[in-house]
């Protein structure tokens, strides 16, 4: 899917959601048995209206062994073409190496994106951006505790660690291709952030189970392209009524989209 | 394995050899066919007796589909119980996704250990590091040109990236339990690496095709416990007598471990 593409469903659908497909065996509702695939084709049949984007976190599938990679590429042939599809592996290796994950993400599951990491710099990163349509969406500054860890450090200069990644990385693909991971629970940075990227999209996890600001994020994150797909996976997925928790997220997202973004709404 | 284990295998095969086992269907010899699994098998056969760890790339096995992953969880059982089995995967996620993970990597596939990226920090390298027995390794100075990137600016007070990764990780797992990934073609900042972390295993790719030196990694890399698991792929794999290339290797190591640990020599 093109960034053209991208943000005309955003227009149409009034709507930045990405359903995090992160299927849990512990929590799926007994009346599924276990059947993973089930679960996962009522969730996009109640969501599909609602969102633009779907992102299955690869690790929940390779827990179940072979079955669940067999899920996963069923899972994705399930969503279809009419939604942004990230695979969120979060990948990288040298660039002999990252070579087959892109092959992976591609060509095997078929999705349009990976989430890749960015530790071992460019050219662990370049061969997923070589590949012609298809998205990078690199860890920038993330959801979780640990990111006080490194990526809020000042490097010499001043520019914490999150900021020089954004920053080299532009220098490595362009906006229709590469995205950056912000987590919502850092809304607080968002001005920021954009400041840093002001073109790139940015995948934002963290809305919900983790606490983020879905309104702070949409007031200092938005662009005139929306520039935003902002995830929500056990709210979801675990919700009473999967569709209507993506329905309230959807119509939430809709104000702020007329609220930030006017030249985005119909 | 255990870490007393590990230095046992290490003194009594005099070898610090890992095996990388990363099949690249382009350059396994046609004699093949394509069939992964019975190269894998012989060079495992031919490689035992002088190696002390085999360390299979997960990408080059998720690149061939579900085929892939069988073939992998089949070649990590055909290598059995006394070998150090590294399930070079280098993943990382936010604490919740990264027990499916490590899930993944110890119970689907029976590595005594996972290589794991450290953007994330604390909360994405923990559920890794409760597994009772088993390891983490964490990367720290990778092997690739990207490494001039992020890991070796200075941070705030002046130390390299790399360097706040391995002070920083040693608050969270012992020398029982977690490694470093320290590449060979950094071989100059082996005496720093080792100040740094003097108890850690190393776990050093880049020899061969990378170009690292073996003798200065020995030279100034080991411990008293020999500290190095010194990993090569292609430059056995795609040799003409895997064997013999690991005999080769083998060798060398010998004699680096009589010049420079000597209390490990026979």
């Amino acid at each position: 899917m093109t960034r053209h593409e991208l943000v005309n469903t955003i227009r149409e659908k009034q709507s930045l959601l990405c359903v995090g497909l992160d299927p849990d065996l512990n929590r799926i509702p007994a009346r599924y048995d276990g059947n993973v695939l089930q679960f996962n084709r009522d969730v996009i049949d109640a969501t599909r209206r609602y969102c633009v984007a779907y992102k299955p976190n690869t690790a929940f599938y390779e827990a179940m062994g072979l079955e669940g990679l067999s899920i996963l590429q069923q899972t994705i042939t399930y969503i279809g073409q009419d939604h942004f599809i990230i695979a969120d592996a979060k990948r990288g290796d040298i660039g002999n190496t990252s070579r087959y994950y892109a092959r992976f993400a591609f060509e095997t599951l078929g999705a349009d994106a990976i989430t890749v990491a960015p530790y071992m710099g460019t050219d662990s990163v370049e061969p997923f951006l070589e590949y012609d349509g298809k998205w990078s969406v690199l860890l920038a500054l993330t959801s979780n505790a640990g990111s006080d860890d490194f990526q809020h450090t000042p490097q010499e200069g001043g520019e914490p660690l999150y900021e020089k990644v954004m920053r080299r990385a532009q220098l490595w693909g362009s906006a229709d291709q590469l995205m950056f991971v912000c987590g919502a629970t850092q809304a607080e940075r968002f001005a920021d952030l954009r400041r840093i990227a002001p073109d790139h999209f940015f995948l934002v996890p963290g809305i919900g189970a983790q606490g983020g600001d879905l309104e702070a994020v949409c007031r200092y994150g938005l662009n005139e392209e929306g520039g935003l797909l902002i995830n929500s996976s056990r709210g979801i997925l675990y919700a009473d009524d999967p569709g209507q928790a993506a329905h309230d997220l959807q119509r939430q997202m809709a104000v702020y989209l007329n609220k930030f973004a006017p030249g985005l709404s119909q």
